[in-house]
Order: C-alpha cells, then structure tokens, then sequence
C-alpha cells in the first residue's frame, strides 16, 4: 500500500529520507536541520558550484524511468559538471517540487538512487528543499565541489595546435533513449505484463538511464601529468560542447570523423533507426563524456590513456570549425544538440 | 510585442539574462559561462550554503504578483537564510524553468527583480540553469555565504532562562497575502481597468510582495556584542520557528502575547477579515523576521536595539512550549503554520 506524503508533511519527510546520513568529507560540517548548511574549505581549494534543474515530461518521462535510476542520474549529471572544471564534487542540495501522484514509497526509492551516487562518488548531502508542486516531479540538485588552484580547467584555454581529445565513446545515451521512446510507442495501451524485450542494448540502455561521470579520467589525467587546456563535459552532444570551447577560446578546430568513438551497440542501434551513428554521435545529448583539450607536447602521454580518443586539433580561429568525413570532405560544425527552449 | 524565448534558445536568454552582471564580492573569481563557478573563501570563514524551490500556484500567484517583485523575493528568502545562521549571503545561483506562456520581456522583469536583490545585498549571481518547463514557472535559488567561525548561530544552542526575541513585526505578509487573494475573488471576471483600492494597506502590501532580509538587526547584533546562542528566520510563522528552536535545543519556552509585535495595519486587516490577530501573528509565514535567543545577561544590551522585541524566555524541557495569554492563561503552542506538504 502506498503511503501519502501528507501523513508526514514536510518536515518529516525530509527527516525520513535524510536521517541515517553520514559524511564522507571533513569539508562538510553541518547539514540538513537548519537554515543553512555549514562547510569548511581550505585556503588552498577554490570552490566549484554547479546546478540542474529536472523537470518531469521535458528531462525525464517516468513510464520508463525508474525512480531510483533517476535519482542517481540527477545526482551524478551534477557531479560531471564538477570533474569537467578538473574538480572533486564533495557536498549537494537536493530541492524536490512532488505532486500528489507520489507517495512516500516513490520519494524512498527517488533519494535510495541520490543516495547511492553520493555513496559511489563520496559526495555528501547537506540541504535542500522539499515542497508540494500541482503538477509533475521537480528535482533541483546544486553540487558544490573543490578544485585546486591553478589547477581548474575553464572552456576558454583551448589554444591552436591543442589536441582534441573525448573519453569514452559518444552517441550511445541517445540511442537508448530512442530505444525506450520506440518501446514506449509499441507497447503503449497493451497490458504492464507486456516487457520490451532488450537484450543485446543493455549498453545503450545504461548509457541513457544509470549514466556515470569521467572521475575516473579525471584521476588519469592528473597520474600522467596532464593539465587539460579547456574542457567540459558532453551533455548536450559533441558539436555543441565543441563549438562552446571554441568560441570562448577564440579558437577554430578540425575533428575527424573516423576518430569519433562509438559503440558497436550504438551503431547497430542507429542501423536499425535508419539514423546516421555520426550524427548520432555529433547532436545526442547526455552521454556525460569528457571532452577537453591538451598541449601537442602531451601527446605521447594522453595517447597511452585507455579510454581516451584523439579526435582532432585545435586550429586558428579564421579556419572555423569542421568534421572532415570518410571521404576527406569538411562539413562545418552546428549546434543541433538538445535545447530546451527551442 | 513581447518577444518568444525561443528566438534566443537557452544560451542566448541566458547571456541575454547575466550580461553586464559585475562581481560585488572578492570570493566571486568566475560567474556564468562554464561548467561550474569558482569562488575562494578564506581558512578563516565557513561557507554557507541554503536552496529554496518555488514553484507557481504553490509558492505564488501571478495574477497578482508582479515578476519583478517574484525575483527579490525569491533571492531574498535565501539572504534570510544566510543571516540567520549569523552569516552574509555572497553569491546564488538562479535555475528556471519556464513554460510557453512566458515570453523574453517577461524573464526580464523577473531577473531585473532578482538582480536589484543581489545589488541591495552585495550578492552575485553566479550561475544557473534554465530549461522550459510545461506549466508554469519554477524558480531554484542557492545561495552560497559567509560566516565567521565560532559566530555561525544554528537552531540547537538555545539554553534555559535564554531571553526570547524577534525583530520587526509579525503577521503583516499573511495579511498581505489575504489582502491579495481576497481583491481577486472580488474582481474575478471583471475586467483589467478596474482596479482594488489598496489605500492604508501599503504597508502589509509590501511586506507580502517585496520583503526584506534583516541583514540591518545581524549588524547592530554585531555591533552591540550580543552572540545569540540560537537563530532562524521566520517564514512559516512564530509558532513553528520557535517550536524547531526548542526542539533542537532540548528546551521548553514561553512567550507572552502581549509582547508580540504587530503593525497598525495587520491588526485593522486582522479586524476586516474577523481573524484572531494573535493567530496571524503565531501562525502567518512569509514575515522574515529573525528569532533568536540571547543570554539573560544581555538584556540590558538587547533591550536597547531598536526594532527587536523581547517575547519571553526559555525554560527546562519538561514545561513545554506555551504561550501566556493577555488574561494569564497558558496556551500550548502548535506549528499551525504553512505546510507544503500537508
């Protein structure tokens, strides 16, 4: 049976769902209970915060996404943002609008996947807000981390001649949402006994529901002694993130397209949609991949990094961005990646 | 001709949003523009950190809440927060989401709001997200602040025999919010010529539409030496704060309804209504008053602040919480204040 929210109120489900919270960092000093969370951060570490703001029917659609998996992609989207200024993400707000759809059970299985990526990256939460909302899920998490000086990697210090490099590979979160839209349509109206039979793109699948963030390159990056120039993560697809680096390093570029990294399951899935997998790779958004720019003189080293693809060169500006294809045609880079205003 | 957001998409509105936004605070070393802000705190100062979520038809009413005064108050509830924990608010972050009905003039009025917030305050904004939404606005602000160690003031630290105090008034917003929702009942379907008289209602008008965080009573705080031994701000009403306070300090309390301080206005719109002014003040939210609690040995300097009441005292947890009314009688106090979730 599921329990009604009212039966706690507010601030007993905040108590519900945040009790038993125990912190990983001794940067966090005090955290939910008051007016405002309390922490403490060294001289030496500057203070990276970022924020998200998910709404349900236009970030997630909850007939095929399980709360809990929600709760731990909301959280670690966040995270990325973090590794993706060369950070460390230590503590997060979590703000919840809940219509009356949602019962108790709903909101524990919500914060169980928060809770588990804070958990797995070692991110503590310290406050939030939790209100009623007429309609839909709202979820707004802020993630506040801690870089070192001179150490932070912003968008703009992309300079000519810097490599382009992506971990991972590219297009495979939007394949899986594709998948989940096209099962969606085909079973709507016929019965919850009916299961979408997936086997084969649990990948792409994964890509799309139970994302991670690159802490992992992060920590490669720094063992091999490389200081990325510019970076960012990929959430709204390749060619807008790249066109982001340029314009705010003043810079062009040329990228490759036999060089862009994809999965076999991406690409057999785009077969199957009759889509372009490069245009999958280039426009699909959320793949939460690093994407940045190194020094020529790293190439030695940032080549030996597995999971890390060169994949073009920073060029000077008047030269624009371009893709060159298969066949050596240049095909100028658009922004055609998710916007939400459009 | 208002302008459809879409012909900016969501990067444009949001350079369109923080263009010409320059920093007020030396903590603020990088805003709006990458994956994350950076800012720098020194060893000396602990960072705090609050979020608020507000959510149309829950939180506001836009047929009669004008978008500019929506933005200050939506940053100001959160410079509340921040001087409640004895602290300074010093930078936040806004995410909107914004549904069809809205269009780029409108998201002006509501920054322009927000932005002449953060100018009366010193605050910087940041950063942000902003995404469409399908109904409605949604406003997510955190503020990130300030406050010198051993002076943050939390809910918990409240002692026996601790004077009871507030600043300002109570009860005005909720007679302002009355007020409000009243006239439009009335004029419902009437046409937008006609116009309520809110003559001699200024007063709890504005206290409703455009509060104030009490950064002037943290200062002479400061300045008369008094370290309250526990601190909140008031928004869901007396009641419920001072109930948090004594719950979290493990004490009782009473206060005295003849001590409690009420505008002109609040009573005369208490008289109108046939509502208990008490019952306003007790229960009312909005008002963002701080109550906090000093030692007794402080009376003599507390006493002497202008625009802070003393309401009565704090007592061993055995005799409850409880209100003295003006005939003597004992009144248990209830957290009868707005409940979102309830």
């Amino acid at each position: 049976m599921p329990t009604e929210i009212s039966t706690l109120g507010e601030f007993g489900l905040i108590r519900h769902l945040t009790e038993n919270i125990t912190f990983q960092n001794k940067s966090t000093l005090y955290g939910v209970g008051d007016d405002a969370a309390v922490l403490s951060y060294s001289d030496n570490q500057q203070i990276l915060v970022t924020t998200d703001l998910l709404l349900e029917g236009v970030h997630f659609d909850l007939t095929y996404v399980p709360l809990k998996h929600l709760g731990y992609k909301a959280a670690v989207v966040n995270f990325s943002d973090i590794y993706a200024m060369n950070g460390t993400p230590r503590q997060i707000t979590v703000s919840l609008g809940i219509s009356k759809r949602f019962c108790i059970e709903d909101m524990e299985m919500l914060y169980a996947g928060i809770r588990l990526a804070c958990e797995d990256y070692g991110v503590d939460i310290v406050g939030g807000d939790t209100t009623s909302s007429l309609t839909g899920l709202t979820i707004s998490i802020t993630c506040i981390g801690e870089g070192e000086k001179d150490k932070i990697v912003y968008r703009n210090g992309a300079k000519e001649s810097d490599l382009i490099c992506v971990s991972g590979n590219l297009g495979a979160a939007y394949m899986g949402l594709q998948l989940l839209e096209r099962e969606k349509l085909a079973l709507a109206g016929k019965g919850d006994d009916i299961q979408p039979d997936f086997s084969g793109k649990e990948y792409i699948l994964e890509r799309q529901l139970k994302p991670e963030a690159r802490r992992d390159i992060i920590i490669k990056l720094r063992e091999a002694g490389i200081q990325p120039t510019a970076m960012m993560d990929i959430s709204d697809g390749l060619s807008s993130e790249l066109l982001h680096i340029c314009k705010q390093s003043n810079v062009g570029c040329r990228i490759y397209e036999e060089h862009i990294p994809l999965d076999y399951q991406t690409a057999v899935m785009a077969e199957e949609l009759n889509m372009n997998v490069t245009t999958c790779a280039l426009n699909g958004g959320e793949d939460y991949e690093l994407l940045f720019t190194v020094p020529i003189a790293d190439y030695d080293k940032v080549s030996q990094i597995e999971g890390i693809r060169l994949i073009g060169h920073i060029t000077a500006p008047d030269l624009g961005c371009a893709m060159i294809d298969r066949d050596g045609q240049e095909f100028e880079l658009k922004a055609q990646g998710w916007n939400p205003l459009k």
